[in-house]
């Protein structure tokens, strides 16, 4: 083979690689890359398949992500726009330890690198009946917490406090909460060591349309 | 050129060609394009940018997208996996027009396509002190769905009933709900004819480290 035929060779090489960039992915590797987990898992998929993970590596959350989960979680809606909730972020091994002491259902908090308590401050909420807003309020943020952690390759489970008073209190008092502060849940946080199938729960007999029986007005 | 050549360069472009496409996409085209808006928000930026959307087009809302929602709202975790959510879904407008002499912090129903009400059905809650986890339960389950409606372009807003007593039995009432059914909210759904900016409600000083204080035991 000669000289000249080995750089015709060589020449085709890059433009058909070039070509091939362009035909395969034209908004370069990066595109490529966006929907791996990371930061653009698309929002109806991370729904759909977002379950509760309660086994996890060793590997800290990054405070990055911890930042991320905490801004998903003060972006939903309060009634009133009253924001009446409090976060607190725990990676203290001797915390996490203690918790499923009191809280049996959080035991998998002993084998998670991150917890983070969802609370209500009272004094933030509405008045008299409405009150009690804070708890859909700061059940919205966790879902929004939960919906993140997911779509960044997290695993977590909510784990309920309120409106049990044992749990509530002892919550309080593990962490040093005054008496304004409600506790709502603990989310136990980590990247999963578990690859559980999401639940169907999909069930159109819990569906009803214009009236509870059918009927119509028009 | 010799024909030999030739062939040489043809084998060369197919080979590069399989090479590319394996370096610069390994899932191949589909995977380049799933993280494309359309059904494709991605979950970080839905969460990000959802608000509250009070005015809408005149177009119905499809019967697909319906699903989607409820869908969604479906996929939210449960206390004790029991999935304690019903759904009333109104396009009537006879009963969207009537819900704000009630409700009037609805009454951007009367230009809405249609209303979702999240509802809880007391027969499947947990017993005692646990049955007031289904107001958790339902309000995770219209986050997602706020997050679908946003995430598939449409628009939507959380009109609170439950715990106000008036409003629970005026939504009753005027749905024919049995006893043992409570209508936490009235979600009205369309698509957008307003663009507000979301609120930005990242307040850093209501995260704690730890504990309450930020002390360690460590």
């Amino acid at each position: 083979m000669k000289a000249k035929n080995i750089i015709i060779i060589l020449l085709c090489i890059v433009i058909v690689l070039l070509l091939a960039k362009i035909l395969f992915c034209p908004g370069g590797k990066a595109e490529c890359q966006s929907s791996q987990p990371a930061e653009g898992m698309d929002a109806l998929t991370a729904i759909a398949t977002r379950t509760s993970i309660r086994a996890y590596e060793e590997t800290p959350v990054e405070e990055e992500k911890v930042e991320t989960l905490l801004r998903a979680a003060m972006a939903a809606p309060t009634a009133a726009n009253r924001q009446p909730w409090r976060f607190v972020v725990i990676t203290e091994r001797g915390i996490l330890d203690s918790i499923p002491t009191f809280l049996p259902t959080a035991r998998m908090l002993s084998g998670a690198p991150l917890a983070i308590v969802v609370c209500g401050d009272m004094s933030d909420t509405l008045p008299d009946e409405g009150r009690e807003y804070w708890v859909q309020d700061a059940s919205a943020a966790t879902e929004n917490l939960l919906l993140a952690a997911h779509a960044m390759g997290l695993g977590a489970v909510w784990c309920g406090v309120y409106p049990l008073q044992e749990r509530v209190q002892a919550m309080q008092q593990m962490l040093d909460m005054p008496e304004g502060i409600l506790p709502l849940n603990i989310v136990a946080i980590g990247y999963p060591a578990e690859q559980p199938e999401p639940k169907d729960k999909w069930m159109p007999e819990k569906i009803h349309y214009q009236r509870w029986d059918g009927t119509t007005a028009e």
